[in-house]
């Protein structure tokens, strides 16, 4: 199997990662760097400062960065494939849709539809039987999208638990990686001995994204689920792995300790592909963790890691969570998307 | 006025706070620095790594430590006055209640005496009152203490609330700046490019202590506060400066416009005292404020900041409240309640 | 005495360090805020984000920022006065060859005309009487220039050796502080747990701008020292305050104890202007020090700190010096050359 | 082949990189994990806290410590084997020597031994001929050792230059990761925002070493080199990795490019042991690299990159240089050393 991957916006941190989980993948093929047209032409490591460890690898750095262009694309590939999507926002809107109308499998970690009805928001482990809304896309292709950065411990961590004892409420406070910020993204300055209250819309994000994911699929596509989710999301000087500290008040009670089994046994829907992490979560005995800098890698960087499950006065249960934002919560992500379509048939 | 202030264990990062802040002070005299056997005998910049900027000033470094032997320091001064502590909670044990038996009025930064019945917990902008237990302990002096460094932003930000509309329950999570370590405190390994879990028992401390500060003052002593309060406590690679995110579920509706002007108008008990912050407030109107490098300093270092105040569809009402954690949190704290036992009759 | 003081690039990082060195200067009045045309017509407080502690001071923040208009500030003004420039080094071209048409004493921190043989490079306590220059300026007005902030700390600590043994060759390594870079400056992405070599012309400028300084003015000018300098410039992970580490060949031997003699007895001219720190270098005892974040600030951020002065086999003597980049390296060098031309009645 | 390896203070910053390093080694086995009598008997994962990525594995973390008992192990092993040292110098001193005299083959990170002329001071792509020299030691075992962290990046990239055209002088600066301090190692308090001269004797160490390292193996043993080199040593708020900055005084002129050249053509011996990086030097092109948090890892942690090769006006030539402070720089130097053994036959 050698199925052709377009990485969009290939330059940037998210599409650095991409790329190098996409290195010596088993299945997939990178067919093409896409980028802006100010990139386009220009050989990879001249468009783009690399980002990850060491330089590009003989046979990336030298490849020549092509621009968003579904249609030039697949005609010169002879073939659609998968369009895996580490764009902005703003340009993933029409460049997506474009793809999409194309024929192409839009894999996208862009926040540009994740909150289209028509468009599955998945995180394989927690709603694969989502995709199924794809096939509501009126397009010959179609578009899947996984959920904001700090969304993705979030959900991961709570799917055990809704499915055990239901939730009726949850409080979030995040301990943010500067890479979510992109390149180059968050000043040194306002960082350096620094955390800083995230300005922008990321608590909406969090409130939002986690009640599709953990919504039901049935006739009328995804019934959200309802219960309120309160945010406070905080930069904080940490290079890659955002933290979250998770308040819960489950429907019927729980103690930590049957919490920590919920999340120890908890399958994730038992996936095989290349990248799925087993475990999807792995639990922390250690009083200071997870803690970023030493938990953020574990299971290749796509295991959320968590800790200090315990008894909460208010709310009921507590602990805290963790995710390589970039890996898990980006790149890692929509790549799981990506093998899950084929692993469903969705894509061959 | 110049009255005589000891203060025990002057050679730490908190009792350094101390000492920089009763320079020049109009009504203290620092009348001897005291520490541990180790230290006593030696001379101050010797006994002492200084941690503050620059060095220590002339007059300072030459003066003779001397241990915390109350006794002796009273014959040597020939007579007793204020004794400031800095001391970690063993040593506080005796050492206070020695100091306290001979007469001495202690202000405590440390938390052996925090929870007993007879030792008031005080904020002087929130329960001056409370100062009338002191009547009730069966000493010469007295001891008089301030809470932990990270209730302090978290009680100050809550009694404006609890006045006007009463409050539930209360999540809270902090961003704890290296120096509530004392010194050397956390590892730069633990630290760099991290956040970690507070492995200690500074969730307890920050549940028990605003519940006896928000109590009241009766025949019977102090009457706790009963709302529930669930933190999680995190270190940041932040130098000096607490931050909280608190989510609060108030008896009786409240707008965040409502609370906003709360804040602000809110006159702690109209301090007049050298060390009172003038407003003991401020509430900041950046959505990335209030941010510890940028603001801890506000106020002489003993102001509190507060920001994005906003609804919370989970508990009604949620904000960020800062202080610096070793001025406001610890030194200035106990030199405020040394103020205010001047103020209100105590010492003279 | 009160002078008017217009600061060009009012809204940038060096900017505000110049304002709040301004707030209350005995000789001077900020009579405007100049910034692009951008910012021009804005609120201060909108038109900046501030990057020091608290926020703008009343009577700062709402006043409206000004274009970098010479005539027109000029006629606003009915008089001309010192333009403190803390532009970058493209707009200051013209920028402040029209103040100085116009018939303003610009003292500036931009790199434009450091190297114009007309154009003084001024550190007051080393070269004052090479103010002399801008009588061969052809303008109404003229320009004063103070150097890099990696060389501020480099040349005060050679001129006591310069002058008293001579210097045959000096080799540096920088410790850079993040604030150099302005604002946003560099990528937290870059800066958390690293260090990077300084990417630009950092190292040319340390090679050149000293020796312009600590030569000699004389009937055709500045004779430029002679002597070698070889600079390696790192940013580092601080937030404030340039370390460089020293090596000297002198041209007669000089022993760690007459250079720290040299240095702990050096005047530099006996200044005695509002912003002259006293001593100018603070030789420190202690083997880690200088250290940026303890040191910075001594003599109000004005002095220069020098430490661990010691025998070099190699070429003769090492020592470290430090300075506050952006206050005695940049803000502060502008005003302290402000200062001097009224001291030396070159302004009035 | 299944040569047995005790990690000797196993526990430490050092020690755990051994073991991750020794964890699928094709040659040797992890026989025991010494270290000191408060640890031994221990489980392994409750006599250290981890300080890597995730938890000691399955099959370590439930090991029993040992003593550093030299007879104890040898019988309890039956034979004897490479014993690998990261102890702290003080205990080194006897320990080592009784493993020595046990008959073990003791590869060690300290610096007890690292001055005495009848134990070699290796590292494999620069003098592998001095392993003769333990021939000379009147033990049954015998001792090899490694440089200090900071030598290492410095002795590497010198040796070609020093073969092709002498080296008259060197000064060095440099910019040291947290962990080349152990664990706990440097206070948070002092390092976050901040960097600071070393305090300790560092600068003697990367003085000295590097001329035994690079001296002539001959009849009477090593012949030291006797260039001078001046060393300043700085820890920055780096996790790991150390930077240098060298400038080189040759005795025949080169260029930048033929430098370069010879840095990139330098083949070190060719080895072929497992953890022999090829190349051992990586020349890199970027102007801001190497750069330690990016470059660290390359050739497993184990490759010195080099950057920035310019001519020097002071000394003829200027370059940084980078390691990885605790694998190439202790743990991979003392492993490639005990590989080094097995190659020539010292050990089988």
């Amino acid at each position: 199997m050698s199925i052709p991957v377009v990485v969009l916006g290939a330059t940037g941190m998210v599409g650095q990662r991409a790329l190098s989980l996409l290195k010596n993948h088993p299945w997939f093929d990178i067919a093409a760097l896409a980028a802006s047209e100010r990139s386009a032409g220009k050989r990879y490591d001249e468009a783009c400062r690399w980002h990850l460890p060491g330089e590009p690898w003989a046979g990336l750095g030298d490849r020549i960065v092509e621009a968003c262009d579904a249609d030039a694309l697949t005609a010169r590939l002879g073939r659609t494939g998968i369009a895996l999507s580490a764009l902005d926002a703003k340009p993933a809107k029409h460049i997506e849709k474009a793809f999409a109308e194309a024929g192409w499998a839009v894999v996208s970690n862009a926040s540009a539809f994740r909150g289209d009805p028509s468009v599955p928001l998945v995180i394989p482990e927690v709603n694969a039987d989502h995709l199924e809304l794809v096939r509501t896309q009126n397009t010959k292709g179609f578009i899947v999208t996984n959920p904001n950065c700090t969304s993705m411990p979030l959900v991961i961590a709570l799917k055990p638990i809704l499915d055990a004892v239901g939730i009726e409420a949850v409080t979030v406070a995040s301990y943010q990686a500067v890479s979510g910020a992109g390149y180059p993204g968050e000043s040194a300055w306002d960082m350096l001995g620094n955390v800083r209250p995230h300005p922008g819309n990321e608590e909406e994000k969090v409130a939002a994204e986690p009640l599709k994911i953990l919504g039901t699929f049935g006739e009328g596509g995804v019934t959200h689920a309802s219960f309120p989710i309160s945010a406070r999301c905080v930069r904080a000087p940490v290079v890659d792995g955002h933290l979250v500290a998770v308040h819960v008040k489950t429907t019927q009670p729980i103690t930590p300790e049957e919490a920590t089994e919920l999340f120890r046994s908890w399958a994730g829907g038992n996936l095989t592909t290349p990248t799925a992490p087993r475990p999807p979560i792995v639990v922390q005995a250690q009083r200071d963790r997870p803690s970023p800098r030493f938990d953020k890698d574990l299971g290749g960087g796509m295991a959320v890691s968590v800790g200090r499950i315990e008894a909460c006065p208010v709310m009921g249960l507590k602990f805290f969570a963790l995710a390589h934002n970039t890996v898990r919560g980006a790149a890692g992500a929509a790549l799981l998307n990506a093998e899950l379509l084929v692993d469903r048939g969705f894509v061959s």
